[in-house]
């Protein structure tokens, strides 16, 4: 059996025991009940996911992948192509909004050149810098296939490597991305999976004008006519839409939840790649959590997909990076320590609420 | 002078000169314009606020007053009026859920009596417990004024007091209360400074019934009757229609202004004391940062007076005691490591999007 069948077979939902016991303990805390409403909720899925009343969360891992486009010849970006490893750099020298807002919320960063149109031998030997390169960027898929079912598997066992090697370091972790290009993949996944019209989808991406915009939302729709991905199966939607970054981060998903570690899902682009995993093995929906809601407007669609109705920031954030992921692990850290250290009424001697 | 005229004199804007060069090094960074949406307008304001380029916001200091409420008397709240004693415990031991979400944010608790009934000689000498008991409650405001101006002015007195003593060793000011009882006095106040109808703004408070809530909003027009706060004046409303803890927070809120340190402003009843701040002093609206939006109806219209209409989480929080603000608090450290950890364009060698 392959790594991504052997993953899947480890992957099961959240554990009823654990949740029923978080939920017990919650509706008696020294509160009006339920006062910290979300935070309760994702307290219980923290219980769930880990079976332990004492959720670990402390160790946090972001994992931005990343992967260039040859979709990028369409003129779908603003940025050029070289901005990818260019970024790259950025964040494994620590100067990128990711490095910032991880560094607030104590996790530590690690870029991973899953398909970059760059030889990187230059940052062999950094401690945040994971080089698996598996192709330099993705064919045009407005006139084919991004890559091959061969390559994409490749992408996602990739990703489940990276989740088995760091786990035993870290408890939780957020997915993130660098790739000039890469909301296009993403709307096209978006477009696949949720079913809805690729116009209602399509965003200004990093900054598109209305002719740029129609222009992308054209494109968009060759892609789906020119490779006709099978909703169905996942693998055939990132071999034909898809991008090696992306694929990386449904392979990362798919192995931290054989793990049963939460990963915080961060914004577009990697909801895309948790739509990839989740057409693998639905089951995964039990361990993702939603960072935000993206400016993007098909973001909101695509966390439906996932049965998330209420991601837990909403900042006009429009990044990636895994920037939304890591701000978000804050409050993951917030419902772990609301469900450890508020005591129950009996506990606190607090006189409860008349019936 | 009196020191409330004293720290308003000493209340000025945000600085301009600050903001324009924190717009300018944020329009700059490597990452698409503005790609990090809100954080970045509060970037802006951490600027302009501390006039520093390097805004502090490291040492964190939550402070929940508290106080107890006559018009208990009229069966405004589902917990008896002893649950404000025992919350105060609970809160100087460690386990309520502000204590669980202030060390998550790496913030310290203080809890102040500033009119709670009780006498609690057994916290003297407690680190973070501090008293300066004015009375033992408010008088039932649903039959006359809450209390006298004089006893008004020392409850803003004794925030602005606090604010002053806790400076020099803190960046960042939460505010938090505890008192049972007390969405009724802050929901009058909202009615009077939005000039709203009452009906429009009541809640559930910790969980009131259909019935319950008609009967509660009965009794606030009938505060709102009986008293006739005058809007333009923030002692008035507050010695009609408020509570010691509210004031407290009001001053807190003016003296954390007055040094020119940012406010994170938790929930409803938080809000009410900033509205009392802000009739006394308008400029203080420039220090606030509005933690997240509560559950109560009125908490949007209120939010609104002060010219914050995107607070930073939307999470169903009801609960009060600092909770919202102590989470909010990662989010604003997210903004000023934003504003100080990234790299621009030229910095990175990153290539910029096309004009």
């Amino acid at each position: 059996m392959n790594a991504l069948e052997q993953t899947c077979r480890e992957i099961f939902p959240q554990d009823s025991s654990y949740r029923e016991k978080a939920k017990k303990r919650l509706d008696h805390l020294a509160m009006p009940h339920w006062a910290l409403g979300d935070l309760m909720d994702l307290g219980i899925d923290l219980a769930g996911i880990t079976r332990s009343m004492d959720p670990a969360v402390a160790r946090k891992a972001i994992v931005t992948m990343a992967g260039d486009h040859g979709v990028v010849a369409e003129g779908v970006s603003k940025f050029p192509a070289e901005v990818t490893p260019q970024m790259v750099h950025n964040i494994v020298a620590g100067g990128a909004g990711i490095n910032a807002l991880a560094r607030q919320a104590g996790a530590d960063v690690y870029v991973v050149d899953v398909g970059v149109n760059h030889d990187f031998s230059e940052l062999t030997g950094k401690d945040n810098f994971i080089g698996r390169k598996i192709a330099y960027g993705t064919n045009n898929i407005a006139q084919g296939p991004a890559m091959s079912i061969a390559n994409a598997r490749r992408a996602v066992e990739t990703g489940i490597e990276i989740a088995n090697e760091l786990s035993d370091s870290y408890d939780i972790f957020g997915t993130g991305e660098m790739g000039i290009g890469n909301t296009t993949p993403s709307t096209a996944i978006a477009a696949v999976v949720t079913g809805r019209p690729v116009a209602e989808l399509t965003g200004r991406g990093t900054g598109l004008d209305d002719d740029q915009l129609q222009q992308k939302i054209d494109i968009i729709a060759r892609i789906m006519d020119v490779n006709k991905p099978d909703p169905d199966n996942g693998l055939d939607i990132l071999a034909k839409v898809g991008g090696y970054e992306i694929g990386g981060i449904a392979g990362l998903i798919l192995g931290a939840a054989a793990r049963k570690k939460p990963v915080v899902v961060d914004g577009f682009i990697s909801t895309a790649g948790a739509l990839i995993a989740h057409v693998i093995e639905p089951f995964v929906r039990d361990y993702l959590i939603c960072a935000h809601r993206s400016v993007e407007p098909g973001h909101k669609y695509m966390q439906e997909a996932l049965g998330c109705t209420r991601p837990l920031l909403d900042l006009n954030f429009r990044l990636g990076e895994g920037t939304g992921a890591a701000l978000a692990m804050n409050i993951v850290e917030g419902a772990k320590h609301v469900l450890t250290d508020v005591a129950t009424f009996a506990e606190a001697a607090v006189a409860g609420a008349d019936k």
